[in-house]
């Protein structure tokens, strides 16, 4: 699997994948970087078979909607390399999380290839290789996106920002903590570093779970980017004092007029850069982009529990609230807690995808970037 | 001293004061609400001397401006009483906290008051009155003050959005935790709730430090107010939503232009504020309005430890950190930590002080309402 590896640079040496297949001589695996024990500790969780793989999506081990297909695609290789019932390995992959489209999407992609096999007269090891190649294939056209996104972000940035030193204010975590690649806006940032362009990395903290905090700052950490932390309302300072040259930030989906639904707490950056005059870029691959949902308005923001602000949990914390943190708030504090917030098309410079820039962001330019891929040929 | 407490309604009943002077038969005490013990538990910290108090102090037992110079003037008024050596017990209390000017101001007063009457041929019981009296006084004018500010605030309230049933936004702790009556902002909202026009109290966080979850969230339930918590970057969903009616905070310094230097996280406040169209309200009294800074650009702003964002820290929390607190970032991680942001005068729509309301705010206009105060009877 090595090869799936080579295009993230030197950068991979230095630390664990997010997720990786390998065959030890005790048979086939699927090895995890365990992203609940980050930043603390960088610990390998490996998977010996679909039932391990699946509480290791429901404890979150593994966790992002592109990584999450990834390893549902994988896990139904694994069963079918080590023999298992693939029929119940493939029922309990795709219901590990209910909500994640991307776990039962990329759960049938190995799932379909493993059945076109056996119906090609193919026996149980030639099936399990064509399940695994399904899974590779994912995999393989995950990264690959992740670095024409990187690409077409960086020569945007290069255009909007000439001169280089780029300031980005980054927010959540969008890197290869959630992608099969290295992921959507931390990979724009990620190859501004490796160009010698990047000047500071804004991470913002992300709450209320602290994904900047945890996962972003160890990315950045981890590829020896200059970045700095801070809470996210401290971001108005940043752009007041004229330190932020651009916002990238990665979505949860797109609507068909270019509404963004992302990690609550990216509408208020997009505000600020308004105020400022600063480009507010978008970084999301074209599966991102719901054609169904016609505007910003027909997203149904997902509301979260309360004790996720309540409540402050991190690992090795002792659990002595409800939700499983120490209470921070009086009891029975009720709490508004959306999981994202929407950002409406004019106040966006940009969308990156892997086809291509939209920019100004309207409902045509992105519907013509989107068919791009209907006709290219991917991996 | 209950004719102190007399005019913040029924609400003081269920709690313990902030400060308070007591005398039992053992002797004068100053007796504290330990809000470092908040919001978990409500513990009264009982004072018999000026050590202890300046313990109180530099432990954050009591803290807040306002509180802090009231503090300070008891801490002597109890050295005086119980015959202990007050130049002695005035050192010590005004360097309990360097930065604190308040504090300094509030022992400097009674510590006057006692010269004073000793300089009037007083005996030492008589001067110890005198220096409890100055204490008092300046008690019951910061508790005025509130007051005051609290009508202004509301009337503006009732004029701006006409009909009642506010929805108010604030940020940080701005009530009777930090003052000798019931604060800035706080007060306003407290005082639309007690008219029946209050009909939301959100409730920002405000990282780092929490003070909305673990102070303002108390103060709002022990009052009975509908109030809810929302992390801070959620508060661009509320104004998005509708959901927000006017922002309500305090001022750290308000400079000679109106520029309002506040808890970080307050300018985005505005700048959201501005681009929604609500009212941006700043509650402080006259001593907050610095004639000294021009504008500002001239206000310093403090940068605090990273730690404070790097780790997270609660009450009961075992500590691993430097900082005291579980660390949620890699190790070595930098943060940037201002502790308060700059607001300029155009995006401010009033300041409300006890003396009047300032609306627009122009540097004349805020000049001709501070003078105001050298003219009035104050207590």
């Amino acid at each position: 699997m090595a090869d799936q590896y080579a295009q993230s640079g030197e950068d991979m040496s230095t630390g664990i994948p997010a997720i990786r297949w390998d065959e030890p001589p005790e048979g086939p695996v699927v090895v995890l970087l365990d992203q609940t024990r980050l930043p603390g500790e960088e610990v390998e969780l490996v998977c010996t078979d679909a039932p391990a793989l699946v509480e290791a999506i429901r404890s979150l081990a593994v966790r992002g909607a592109p990584l999450l297909g990834i390893a549902g695609a994988y896990g139904v290789a694994l069963a079918a390399a080590r023999g298992f019932d693939v029929d119940e390995a493939a029922v309990a992959l795709a219901g590990a999380r209910p909500t994640a489209v991307n776990l039962s999407v990329g759960v049938r992609r190995a799932r379909s290839a493993y059945d076109a096999a056996l119906a090609r007269g193919a026996v149980g090891e030639q099936a399990a290789e064509a399940a695994l190649a399904a899974a590779r294939q994912l995999h393989r056209e995950d990264a690959e996106a992740s670095v024409r996104m990187a690409g077409h972000g960086l020569a945007l940035l290069d255009e909007l920002l000439p001169g280089g030193g780029h300031r980005i204010l980054t927010h959540c975590n969008t890197g290869y903590l959630v992608s099969g690649g290295e992921g959507t806006a931390f990979a724009v940032a990620l190859a501004a570093h490796r160009a010698g362009r990047l000047r500071r990395l804004w991470v913002d903290e992300t709450r209320p779970l602290l994904q900047g905090a945890r996962l972003t700052a160890y990315e950045a950490a981890r590829n020896g980017m200059a970045y700095t932390l801070l809470t996210d309302n401290a971001a108005g300072s940043l752009f007041a004092a004229g330190e932020v040259d651009a916002v990238l930030i990665g979505a949860d989906r797109v609507a068909a007029d270019g509404s963004v639904a992302n990690k609550i707490g990216s509408y208020p950056l997009a505000v600020l850069a308004r105020y400022h005059h600063v480009p507010f870029i978008v970084v999301a691959p074209v599966t991102t982009v719901d054609a169904q949902t016609p505007e910003g308005a027909d997203i149904e923001v997902e509301q979260r529990p309360g004790y996720e602000v309540t409540e402050i949990a991190a690992p090795s914390m002792p659990v002595t609230g409800a939700g499983g943190g120490i209470p921070v708030a009086p009891l029975g504090t009720q709490a508004y807690n959306p999981a994202f917030d929407v950002t409406p098309p004019e106040l966006v410079t940009a969308i990156v995808t892997e086809e291509g820039v939209v920019s100004p962001v309207t409902a045509e330019a992105l519907a013509e970037v989107c068919g791009r891929s209907r006709g290219a040929t991917v991996g």
